[in-house]
């Protein structure tokens, strides 16, 4: 527990100025969301440049520095730093301004791109991933500079990606050649959630991830199946076949050697897990929205969506999906298949072990090929450095209640590309809510806790500056 | 064995006429290829009718009567008939003028609407099934009104329909509700294959089909699936493990009941089916262009595609299959899903059998619905009617060799429908090739085999009106 008392948002001035920009801030957030970077669709390649251009112009107009476009193979990236606070760590905040492809568009309820209010929350695809958590960051940034008379209190770097929701290539490859250039002391991530509404949280721990394409190949051409069904191999049966191999009916992934790595949680964790405000029947009413909720037997939800691996399939191509009646055998067929991974499962290992299942249970017939699109390593943060702690002090504060640590299924690679290349610390600070509709239809951000966001950071980054007492100093990186 | 002696091509001034047309004929099948006539997709609904209104153009100007659109919920049938052929037969003659999506686009060599000649082959959407043979018809009648003063040998109606590729619903029911419109001896369609090149075949019998939709729903919504994954159920998945438990990995089909009602061919016809010029590993490498053939353990190609049922999945819906990596469990997911049937399998039954197994096998937390699209029945015709018989001699006489009887692995649902409605033969007379790619990329037409088929078709009505010699007549219907 940390022995200095919290900084409260009435006694910083950032934080005053913060409140009297709600409307400012939120019509400005709009505009970011008006323009639909979908960083999967090359067709939106100019959207998500234009979204880029808008971000430099914002971190030039709040007083950053060195702002500049980073280009790459992908989309670009945004950079920018104030390193003027003597003596005061580097925070590297993070975010990424690219969003995923909207569809289904017919079970959106306003346009993905026209942004709404509805209920005290605001509905766009990228409200809450992640362009209303980086643009907290902006706005907190801005009332820091404001407050302090043009100064921040700490170090700060920006890097804003935007391919997130592609892989990321650009940004590793970034860190991996350049680490001197986002040199710092910790990281500033806000792409996570609260685990239920007023409940401040700090992530602590994320899933790792392959991503992969499996495509099996029959026949030369796509074939009548009248005329060729009884001979010809259907490449679409055939992948139904290996995926039903991939997985069982009670959830169970079959990929030999997929679990040899993952160990429980430590007790103290699992125990804390225990105590989340957490309903299973809630949650799968609520939440998913189904009958039943599957998955590996002997586990509990948490166990298993935060520190287990699961699979998925996301899409199956080949033959025909229009409307009406297309009596053909594809030639070819291909499935979007994903694995999250626990801590200590390695993606290569993983891939491997994948596709040797997919080599083993291959029917006859048709070839196979398997292919990796991206990878992320799991992350495990410790709890006992000196910026999660100022992070829990700031929430407390803010939030007026303890400080929850969590863990999250979800990926996001950058975290362990930070402890990989720059080796420091990240702090997962967000502020979504677990009915966010994350890269579903009708993706939206409470406005409340854009706000609550805007102050936990500026909070935070005070907090940092002002330091721990002495003895209480600990390790980081 | 008929014995009339043949009506020889060179005898026929029809013949003759139709020979110093194949310049002309072949333009106009041109400038009905290039119609997009595709009955599937809704947004060429226009194209649909444009084709029938060039047909129904074209029926005036060759000498048909009372030639009109008749209109339906779906796309118009075009009729027409020629009624003065005193004491003689009536013919039906049925084609359909839609054709299959072109999809997809990117393996077509030329536009799939834009007809181009290679190689003697003219290549279009539609060439051989089934624009290409339905105006051999028209041809057929052309040159009969010209060489006989405007008369018909017999009497002909013709019938042609916008919607055989989704269904036929729109014919069906007019043979239902109108069946005295249609009224006739016998009835003609073109579209069906030569066995082989230059081998003149007669198919009598062909498999039933149903066209079924599986649709699985999981949660309410698309989820994430970092963070859902391991708990929500997966409508991609559990789909792939229904299709797994339809089919097993020899091509065995598990649904219970599936085989019950299958019966072998007759020795003769399986004895003559082992005479027929076939060469599986010819089949295998330049039709199917497969690796290795699969289906049915201890049957043939031809008796698994011609008298045992088959079971294809066409196409698969749900979650992303767009460009890149989307990380999303799809709140449902959609099977298009087709069973052939063998003579005396019925279509109902065969489809009650499929969904009692779908419900069986349906995993936990998802829940399932099978639809019937569409059905057909098989069919088997007697080979001993005064019709085959007569179709036997023109095309004996038109390609100089024995006719074989072959059976088609497709389905014609209209000719169990004449057999159900009208209580009529039909004689299937086609002239497309093995490798005319139906229903796939590069669909082609041997422009030889056009005016081959029109000179067999005007010998086949001339060879009808001249009957039999008194003792030889088969009973009809």
């Amino acid at each position: 527990m940390p022995s200095l008392p919290d900084l409260l948002p009435t006694h910083s001035s950032a934080v005053a100025f913060a409140r009297g920009q709600h409307v400012r801030f939120l019509e400005e957030l709009k505009a970011l969301l008006r323009i639909p970077s979908i960083s999967a669709l090359p067709m939106y390649a100019g959207d998500v440049r234009r979204a880029a251009e808008f971000l430099v112009a914002e971190l030039s107009r709040i007083g950053m520095e060195h702002v500049r476009l980073i280009e790459s193979t992908g989309h670009p990236l945004v950079y920018a730093d104030w390193l003027h606070a003597s003596g005061q760590p580097v925070c590297l905040t993070y975010g990424h301004y690219d969003v995923q492809p909207p569809d289904p568009l017919d079970e959106w309820q306003s346009s993905p791109f026209e942004p709404v209010e509805r209920n005290g929350n605001i509905y766009a695809r990228g409200a809450v991933d992640d362009k209303g958590q980086m643009y907290m960051h902006l706005k907190a940034l801005e009332s820091l500079f404001h407050a302090h008379q043009g100064t921040l209190p700490v170090n700060v770097r920006i890097i804003l990606e935007g391919e997130e929701e592609t892989g990321g290539e650009a940004i590793a490859q970034f860190l991996r050649d350049h680490p001197e250039e986002v040199e710092a002391d910790f990281a500033l991530v806000s792409d996570t959630e609260l685990f239920a509404p007023s409940l401040p949280t700090l992530c602590v721990g994320l899933r790792g991830m392959i991503y992969t394409e499996i495509e099996v190949c029959g026949a030369r051409t796509d074939l009548h199946s009248g005329v060729y069904g009884g001979s010809a191999p259907n490449p679409l049966i055939a992948l139904s076949q290996i995926i039903a191999a991939l997985k069982d009916a009670e959830g169970r992934i079959l990929i030999p050697g997929i679990y040899d790595r993952v160990t429980a949680p430590d007790a103290a964790e699992l125990a804390s897990w225990k105590n989340l405000p957490f309903d299973e029947d809630v949650y799968r009413n609520t939440e998913v929205g189904a009958k039943e909720l599957v998955g590996e037997p002997g586990y509990s939800v948490l166990e298993r969506t935060w520190a287990r691996p699961s699979l998925d399939v996301h899409g199956i191509t080949g033959g025909f999906t229009g409307a009406g009646a297309k009596t053909v055998i594809p030639a070819k067929a291909t499935a979007k298949i994903s694995l999250r991974l626990a801590p200590e499962m390695q993606p290569q290992e993983t891939f491997e072990q994948l596709k040797k299942r997919v080599e083993r249970v291959r029917p006859r017939g048709v070839e196979v090929e398997v292919r990796l699109i991206h990878a992320g390593d799991p992350v495990v943060v410790q709890t006992g450095n000196r910026y999660i702690r100022a992070a829990q002090r700031a929430l407390r504060a803010v939030f007026d209640k303890e400080v929850v640590f969590v863990r999250s299924g979800g990926s996001i690679p950058i975290v362990a590309d930070f402890e990989r290349y720059l080796k420091i610390p990240t702090v997962m600070m967000g502020f979504g809510l677990p009915d966010d509709n994350l890269h579903a239809p009708n993706e939206k951000f409470c406005i409340a806790n854009f706000h609550l966001g805007i102050e936990s950071i500026i909070l935070f980054l005070e907090g940092v500056a002002q330091g721990e007492e002495p003895g209480r100093e600990a390790p980081t990186g």
